[in-house]
């Protein structure tokens, strides 16, 4: 009894500590401008003097061991991630017996289903809260799995990730609340006393949802899906993939801490590491206690999971081919650094990287006069080449190749085409090991489909010589609607190309950004305010993160009873009162 | 041009004139207690004193002749509807050559897109407030389609139906306009200027949405997904069943022409009128312009749907097994008057209606004293006896046996258990060849689950003899888990009780109706207030009407560009702003 009190009192504290931030990320949803709750800056005004030095510290001491991670029904350890920084990292984790996990991941639900969207939300903003502070321990464990550059693995695995965490958070809350509690329903019968009956709506979770992460952002990409599940009452099982695991393998074990010190059972939230070739996740995805799917990868896996996993509600973000039509611009140096940046940022290895530059064979208009094809090509190497001059700094832009399928794909590419600008090997004046390289560029042939109309993911982008800026739009469309495309841009001082590419992203349901000369990049997207994906084109079914991406995670089920004063049995009409079918 | 400023003008019009109802409606969906916008009853108060006359009129001006819809792409005249009451229909439809029918529909979708969603809702609300004032008419059509008495064909069929259909407005509106239209996105720099964006967000529709409607509520069903669908941007194709069109082509005339008349294309909404036995649903269902599908009926075809049509949201409302725990009550003649008057509305065809009533064999604790089981049946019996004794009102209360099915299945139950109350026929004083048969009630052994675990749909009642609430409860638990159910009831004076029923109910997610005793039955749910189905058990994977009703139905597609005073190609970071997987 003195626990349960001391839990329940934790849960409302936690509601009272977070419902400002709460309130505040409902009202940012509902604006979509400028708001974010963690600070990006990984800089000691905002995480303290000793934050970066304890997180380097945090990192180092899980290197060689098994991760503690207490939960239950574990029947061996593995662990295989490799830095590609070339860090030895030798951690093991705990491996899953689903036949005892999952019913006790099942069992911990109806408790955190009675505790109510408030306190739910609450206990997710403490983990996140927690998270955040340890954004640095983070930092090092994306960027030793995924080759992030340090500050890019801060910021996207940390400050960047929680944000979209708490957006789901919100959405969930919000979705959640729109229904009342409680009614009071009271229908006039003419002269007779009115009907009067109290009802009772109760947000009822699906049951376990489960993430499968990905290679390149672990913690990004898991923690819309993670949070939207968590808040809405389901238990959540993290399966991260086998070359990036400790990165939520520490968001697991910190949402464990809180959820038991707020009065729940850990096993709300649990691990599911697995072996290299395993294919935990096909197994999992259609077990019956799954009820909710989450994954980003390749569309052949998100294709099959939504074919096969028929018991769960899916939600996937897969393969697509971005695009950006360059038709015109008033800003010629502004164009080139912002694409040179776009390429550049992780080597390419975001699924909003830009891969097909759609430019007419006879060149653009340009504040600077008409550049010709060849001339806009040289223009962009130059811009990459000034970008990443410096090996050292240019490691911070660029990280390392994640692994061996993408320099390979790096490789065979430059044997499909014309590089425009070609690639080159960059040292890493701390990890020698690492392996970096600069963008590659391709001219192809408006022919070559069955290259440029593939995702290639990875430092290569094909410039695609058109007839006209028309058929640039025509081609976006089409490969649009057919492959799919998380982001697209368009470069033009025309109203009407603007007007019809803007056509063509509505008809292909794909989010454009449009003259990026700034600071702003077509690859980034940035929580409560843009969209990740629309669900509307083939690379994606969902959205980070509206409504269509929490509604479904939980139903509602209502319980009504006469109000007390209206029981009585002579007060019935002949006629039925309302119907149904 | 004068014609477009016409129907721009219209549709401003429209806006100003429903307005209020929308609002109205709006507040509705987040209290969820009494409101209702289409007065439900037949009165010449309420309708004007003509309104049944000129229904009756309208209604026999369309008996055998073809159906005025002069949509695209027909190929054909179909028709074969037979009145449950034997009257005369012999009404032809057109049949769509889907060739010509779908490349039109596709083509009007994007002015109706950009219309914006006020101004659909508007629309939609027009067309529900014209549905309206033909109430009578549409009341006989469905009368004379599923054998609905006439005041619940009424009222279902009318009022209640247009009800639920603004309720999906509402929540369509509610979830469009969740997101801004534009916003300012102003990011701190900290010395430097700020980073501003401009940002647009714009609704964009899937596609057409195909509306599969059933034979016993061919409006009522078929309302929600129709106006959710519509009001969300889509195209609508309405299949009924070839059993029940004439409700559903009224609906259909009223939509395209109100769509007409606000300046859109009238191809926004068709009909697909279908031999009996083409199986066009299914064709259409899977065919790549289908995007949306909204079904009522067999458990077998809605699952089909779910599993083939994958290239559209499936939304299905299947069978079930309703059942009522019987434990104790405080107003027994309440529970059988209610209980009785559940079981004989419209002969038991309504989705809703219970079917199975689980009673310890040891019989249940009343205000009038112990009843055993014996009585309670005995009791039962009398009380539908009394309701259903004099045959003219009777009628008016059981409606006729929709089809041939349900009389087979009729007899075919009576050799299945004991009568508990027998069936017998009624006559009907105005239409002698009317099948017309009021409830039966079985009593089965708990053993026969073979029996009362699958939906027997019609007239047809289990008694089942518990060894204890305790088991009832369970029963109702595991049929609820493995077969679904659209509603639940119970009847108990003790705390503990309802808490376990409360609880089995959220664990299956069954709406539940507690001690229902008064006017409101089990099979009734109400629009604004009651949700109908939950999705949350395999007898519908979806609401009447919720935010995961609407949501999935359109995607928010942004476009975005630096803000006016903010291109400047030197104010770039080498850091990255944002970033995304």
């Amino acid at each position: 009894m003195t626990e349960i009190s001391g839990a329940n009192r934790t849960a409302t504290e936690l509601v009272e500590r977070h419902r400002e931030t709460l309130e505040r990320a409902l009202e940012a949803i509902g604006e979509r401008s400028y708001w974010s709750a963690f600070p990006e800056s990984p800089s000691p005004r905002a995480y303290g003097e000793d934050a970066a030095a304890h997180g380097e510290q945090a990192h180092a001491e899980h290197l060689g061991k098994p991760f503690p991670l207490d939960q239950p029904g574990t029947d061996g350890w593995v662990g295989a991630e490799h830095s590609p920084y070339g860090l030895e990292l030798d951690i093991q984790y705990p491996h899953p017996d689903l036949a005892a996990l999952l019913p006790a991941m099942t069992a911990a639900i109806p408790a955190w289903r009675d505790a109510g969207p408030w306190t739910r939300a609450a206990v997710c903003v403490e983990i996140l809260t927690r998270l955040n502070a340890r954004s640095f321990e983070i930092a090092h464990a994306v960027m030793h799995t995924t080759g992030q550059p340090f500050v890019m693995a801060f910021q996207a695995g940390g400050p960047h990730a929680q944000d979209r965490g708490l957006e789901a958070v919100a959405y969930a809350l919000a979705e959640q609340t729109r229904y009342p509690e409680a009614a009071s329903w009271e229908k006039p019968q003419g002269r007779r006393p009115p009907l009067r009956m109290d009802k009772s709506f109760i947000a009822v979770p699906r049951g376990i949802g489960l993430v499968i992460g990905c290679t390149t952002f672990p913690t990004w990409n898991s923690y819309p899906g993670l949070f939207a599940s968590l808040a809405t009452g389901n238990a959540v099982l993290v399966k991260p993939h086998p070359g990036a695991v400790l990165p939520l393998a520490i968001t697991v074990a910190v949402a464990r801490e809180v959820l038991a010190e707020a009065g729940f059972e850990p096993d709300l939230v649990a691990l599911a590491a697995e072996t290299d070739g395993e294919r935990m996740a096909a197994d999992l995805a259609v077990r019956p206690e799954i009820r909710i799917v989450d994954f980003t990868g390749s569309s052949a896996f998100g294709d099959w999971l939504e074919a096969n996993a028929r018991q769960a509600l899916v939600y996937t973000e897969k393969a697509g081919v971005n695009g950006i039509v360059i038709d015109s611009t008033d800003s010629y140096r502004g164009l080139l650094a912002n694409l040179a940046f776009t390429l550049a940022l992780y080597s390419g290895q975001m699924c909003t990287t830009s891969q097909n530059l759609y430019v007419p064979r006879d060149g653009i208009r340009t504040d600077e006069g008409q550049k010709s094809l060849q001339e806009f090509g040289d223009d962009l190497r130059d811009a990459l080449d000034a970008l990443l001059s410096e090996d050292a700094k240019a490691v911070e832009l660029l990280g390392a190749l994640v692994n061996e399928s993408v320099i390979q794909r790096l490789e065979t590419a430059r044997t499909m085409g014309d590089p425009v600008v070609d690639t080159r090997p960059v040292r890493h004046p701390n990890y020698p090991d690492a392996i970096v390289r600069t963008p590659l560029v391709l001219r192809v042939s408006i022919e070559d489909e069955k290259i440029y109309g593939e995702e290639c993911f990875g430092p290569v982008a094909f410039l695609v010589p058109t007839e006209s800026t028309t058929q640039s739009i025509e081609i976006f469309r089409r490969l649009g609607l057919e492959r799919g495309a998380l982001t697209a841009g368009v470069y033009s001082t025309s109203a009407e190309v603007l007007d019809a590419m803007r056509n063509a992203a509505l008809e292909t349901g794909i989010a454009l950004s449009e003259n990026l000369t700034g600071g702003v990049y077509v690859n980034q997207s940035s929580a409560f305010s843009d969209f990740h994906g629309t669900g509307a084109n083939p690379a994606a079914n969902a959205t980070y993160t509206d409504g269509a991406f929490v509604a479904g995670r939980f139903r509602i089920v209502q319980t009504r009873r006469h109000a007390p004063a209206d029981v009585d049995a002579d007060d019935q009409s002949a006629e039925p009162a309302e119907a149904s079918g």
